[in-house]
């Protein structure tokens, strides 16, 4: 079953650090019909339930053009995920992964990426489906899925940097 | 050409609020051949050069497990980047869109996401191909690609929710 957030057998926790390196503020906030964890799909899918992004204000400024695309990458913050987890047991049967091996949503860094479908636009909300996510997860950010979008800037020096030059190391 | 931070024309830009809603923590930091953001290359590529992901103690203890995929999620944070734009205009010609329609580093929560190819392992850093930043970039994440990941844990009620039910709206 899926847990809240008890330790399982073969888990392990680090201390959390005593500091914190940057802030990040909500934008919006995700309309789902999962108000349990133990509900939440494992993983979206583009047949799942019609869900709702709220975009907050001012940010709803930046949505001009996102309706070029069809497919959008979501990135949203799992409030309710314990952080401190480095080795985890998805199945629960005394063997543990570590986290970076996962797609778990208890990470040091608790944000989600999905990529959904974009359904409609209804002003400063969008519907969309994929999303696995609980009801009122906070919104980080809306951007086109990587393989539909094409730069708009300029080429760069970088852009036709192949093989292996110097990495500093 | 690729700006640093001043506003172009067309460009608009919201007051960034008085507050935070939840911390980072920079779990590595990504070694690139590009010191300067005038040479990132606009998207990373697969024939791209070897980069290196070093990860932070302790967070390297969450690795295990990593190897077991070819293609790796990296979300990193975009330290240089200003965060109050809402209307860019990349191609610098006049005209704008929406920051939420393009995948520039410029974003209120400035935080990207990479596909790249898992080149090998040493100790607790990744060789990997694939990235577009800049060296010295901070690590928030890695996670395995979404298409080559497939949950361990036990079905729930949501993996088979499809259509629309009620979200709440």
């Amino acid at each position: 079953m899926t847990r809240e957030n008890a330790l399982r057998a073969a888990e392990r926790t680090v201390p959390w650090p005593d500091r914190t390196d940057a802030a990040v503020i909500f934008i919006g906030r995700i309309r789902t019909p999962w108000t349990s964890r133990l509900d939440c799909p494992r993983q979206g899918r583009k047949d799942g339930p019609l869900c709702r992004i709220e975009v907050f204000a001012p940010w709803d400024e930046a949505l001009p053009g996102i309706d070029l695309y069809q497919e959008i990458e979501v990135l949203y913050w799992l409030h309710r995920s314990r952080r401190d987890l480095v080795l985890q047991s998805p199945a629960d049967n005394g063997t543990a992964r570590g986290t970076f091996s996962l797609r778990s949503p208890l990470r040091p860094n608790p944000i989600a990426t999905s990529i959904v479908s974009l359904v409609g636009v209804e002003g400063s909300a969008l519907l969309v489906r994929g999303l696995d996510c609980l009801d009122e997860t906070p919104l980080l950010d809306l951007k086109p899925d990587r393989c539909a979008f094409t730069p708009l800037a300029p080429p760069t020096k970088g852009d036709s940097d192949v093989g292996d030059p110097a990495t500093g190391t």
